[in-house]
């Protein structure tokens, strides 16, 4: 198993070290390396994941004893969901880009067109097979199942970082462009190099379909790095999963669902939060993108922040609070989604904290006392105290039981002192999950009838009827004073989480879209220079809006869960 | 605990988030933030881990009960032992630096001897603790050790970020200072931002003295951030270790001692290696830092490089075959200085295989037939196979039991079947531990007596005599036929691995006394840009050259456990 994992971790390295060295030398070198270089290297990376991807789909998983179980924490429904929902715009920015090329075809390469086709199939296979399969444990050809991952990882990660490389280019010709007083502004923030090369030569006809397609393509381009990032994240726990045997005890605690029902601020405020941000956004994309951007407009983003942020810190801190005086059990079982999230939130918010450093930094060296730069300092501080408040009440709160779980556990705990012995899988249970993975299922329902399923039998197996009632009174008992105790915690706790869910997601859409004002106000950016502090920003932001949308899932889960 | 470990670890990430701002912006704007400021910074840091480890050494260790269980395998001799070495040369560093600014006293300010001053104190504190106390488990005040242990791994970070940093400072200016011809030869190699700022007003006057500071200077420097990151990985474990609880079953393997026996052809390579190597960086160093740098003594750096790497990848390929062959039960035990030690190969052997990328695509986007480009890109690809398979086959056997304790093993691990009700620390234990805490100890005779003690008490209470004779039968004969069998596996993998300990120092040294081929070839300078280039091989080269000592230090395990 080492082995395995050592050999197809080593492999996804070296794809990602050349692929990388390929990208930055375009970057840093357009004449040697060109973009079609890049794009020929990652459509072979894609062609070969295909090629696994569906191998895996028609071959691997139909083999009987394929997969015996599934983990039922990996791939939740938020997860899956989004990649569908990344997965369709990421197709349809795609479509924009073949229809753009196709209208020009008189001035670009037919591989413009080859390029963005063998894309859509990428992304419509690997969206089906996360779908379908992310909840996989295999139980054969392991080896062979990691080395796919793994290849299939580090293409996404490739095509992330191109996607980064691309943005941040983007930003750099707008902000370029924007100082040469948009004398070209017809043409103006068309980003795609490749394009953006030929547009000197070729320029868009003035009809609306193309014009149709340039805004599309620009406003659908960040869902396609989010995509990349997502699908990395699952198939990363799919790795972790290969080979893993999951004893029955785990399984068996009913999923709560998602409920809207008693919570009334927390919406209230995160609804006003988010339509105050919208307002900010508009004004501040309306004037920014005009050719003077003027103060007032920081002002008034960076007073939003510096409002928002101290509730969502005191949310977080109160959160963190009441989950110290719960006294719920914590959830110690091995759950390679849930460490991952834990790293993921810690990792990706490193990039915000990163820039709010050297922000910080730049401004108490130039001029903290000028009104503009208080603003800017106080947001920094607060955002790093946000971020790092948020991480604590999240991954508090993924490691606590869930509330209906938490007796049950209890109750499956004592049951399991008794059942060690008969604890390997029955082969009712065998043959039972490999049928059903004979059948392509729909995903939901029948999940969690077999969940049932198992936990029925391994109660029957596993606990004589006496002790069960016994059980079943002292947990329904327990149940009953704790949910009388516990209502207003839970309560506030949901407040909480749906206020920050609510949050995350405005503080999520006004980088993404387009305002990026760390860039915009020039302070950071004539303090350490205009290339440095670019590769900061390059560096942060990405990490940055990811960490939003990680969070709101890590929210999420926290809300269902209180 | 959970609690501790992320609230320290926050704190640390903190202050190394500031830190590397404040560098920084050091590095890109000078004016704003000086030297003196980040020295500032640093030395505040300092005065409060100085403080942490006095009151550590003081109070906290000298508690009862503080310190009932040490982790055998937590700092081992070798790493101690470079710890006092590096740490040695490191004062010397600062005393160098003191003295220079004595003679320049003129026209130097009075903090710039105040500084190394609390540099000297700050290097002998910390080598006296890590030497005394690297095995701890602390028992009593969890959190403000993992705090005070946090803040010291933060401040050698940053301590090593700025030595890196002004490391490559130096490079830069020798470089740039050569390529204005060496009009200023009589100053030019002195490196110390700040220093050589000065320069430009206060030359060191021709005494004999002063061109030894200078020069011992630069030659010392390159030790000084090994010592730093030596420090991070030891306090890192002992950050582990804290309030970890080890079951008496895992300390009772007698190290294996170091001995050079039975080896003749792996010692006899690896010299005729060192001195090879040693003849070519004598006329490297010679020719290169003349004024021109001819093709001819890169093909002969290069040529070295292209023979010794092969013969260094095919030992290690042998080696982790033989491994596999042996079949030795694998240690699975939960030990974080291994894990720690994976863990760093892996990560420090990015930074080489990053670099190497780097130069594979720009060579072969240039022109690979050239003589100088084939052998370049030929080490590229065999620096690339080299540390992987190294990696592979140290970290392979660092997971094996040792050759004397596999048996051993196996016969405790019978005995504890026997053992597990009374596997809880009995007090004998704890006062034998307890009261040598007490008295400041001689670091190597009586830890070997403490194991020895509690072993035979373990050994005592929890068999009783016939099975013990029973086993020890048992285990001899066993111990005997495979001492037979396993004889030629067991010499080869010690030729081997003592080839590679040479091969490794002669790799470590040549970088790290200035050959940088890699920056003085010009190819992949002129294909990134010089920033780039400059940028990666700033990330790289300082990895790799910490690369090299620690697989030493692995390889040294390797050889004594083989």
């Amino acid at each position: 198993q080492k082995a395995g994992r050592l050999f197809s971790g080593l492999l996804a390295m070296n794809v990602v070290f050349l692929g990388s060295a390929f990208i930055s030398s375009m970057i840093f070198n357009h004449v040697a390396i060109t973009l079609a270089d890049v794009w020929i290297l990652l459509s072979i990376l894609k062609v070969l994941c295909l090629c696994w991807l569906i191998y895996y789909l028609l071959g691997t998983s139909r083999q009987p004893h394929a997969v015996l179980y599934r983990d039922s924490h990996a791939g939740p429904i938020w997860i899956r969901g989004s990649v569908l929902l990344f997965g369709s715009f990421s197709i349809l920015l795609n479509v924009f880009q073949i229809g753009y090329s196709a209208i020009l075809i008189q001035c670009k390469s037919r591989v413009e067109i080859v390029f963005p086709s063998i894309e859509i199939l990428f992304i419509c296979t690997q969206a089906f097979f996360l779908w379908h399969h992310s909840k996989d444990c295999v139980q054969v050809q392991h080896n062979f199942t990691r080395c796919g991952l793994m290849l299939t990882i580090a293409t996404n990660l490739l095509l992330w970082l191109l996607a980064v490389t691309n943005d941040t280019i983007h930003v750099e010709m707008e902000s370029q462009l924007r100082e040469v007083e948009q004398r070209l502004s017809g043409k103006a923030p068309f980003s795609h190099p490749c394009l953006s090369n030929d547009t000197t030569s070729c320029t868009c006809p003035n009809t609306t379909l193309c014009k149709v397609f340039q805004k599309g393509y620009i406003l659908l381009y960040p869902f396609n790095t989010e995509f990349c990032l997502v699908c990395c994240s699952v198939l990363y726990v799919m790795w972790k999963n290969v080979g893993r045997r999951i004893s029955h005890h785990h399984v068996p605690h009913i999923k709560p669902k998602f409920k809207l029902q008693g919570v009334v601020f927390g919406p209230l405020l995160g609804v006003i939060a988010i339509i105050s941000g919208i307002c900010v956004f508009m004004v501040y994309q309306v004037q920014a993108t005009g050719s003077t951007a003027s103060r007032q407009v920081f002002v008034m983003y960076y007073s939003y922040y510096v409002v928002l942020l101290p509730l969502m810190s005191m949310g977080a801190v109160i959160g963190t609070i009441i989950h110290a005086l719960e006294k719920r059990e914590l959830d110690t079982l091995k759950n390679p989604t849930r460490s991952l999230d834990a790293i993921l939130l810690m990792g990706a918010a490193l990039g915000q904290i990163g820039m709010s450093y050297f922000s910080i930094v730049a401004i108490v060296a130039t001029d903290p006392r000028d009104l503009l730069n208080s603003l800017i300092l106080s947001q920094s501080v607060l955002l790093i105290f946000q971020n790092i408040t948020q991480n604590v009440f999240i991954i508090d709160g993924l490691h606590r039981q869930p509330f209906v779980a938490a007796t049950e556990a209890r109750h499956t705990g004592h049951a399991g002192q008794h059942a060690v012995a008969s604890e390997l899988p029955g082969e009712e249970e065998t043959t039972t999950s490999s049928k059903q993975e004979h059948t392509p299922m729909p995903p939901g329902k029948e999940e969690e009838m077999k969940e049932e399923e198992i936990r029925e039998a391994h109660d029957q197996r596993s606990v004589s009827m006496l002790e069960l009632g016994q059980e079943i009174r002292k947990v329904s008992i327990s149940y009953i004073q704790s949910y009388s105790h516990l209502s207003w915690k839970r309560r506030v706790l949901r407040e909480i989480s749906f206020f920050l869910v609510l949050c995350n997601i405005i503080l999520w859409v006004m980088p993404t879209f387009g305002a990026h004002p760390v860039f915009e106000n020039g302070l950071e950016k004539s303090f350490y220079g205009y290339s440095t502090w670019f590769a900061i920003v390059n560096f942060g932001l990405p990490l940055a809006v990811f960490y939003r949308m990680h969070s709101v899932g890590g929210l999420l889960e926290v809300y269902v869960t209180a």
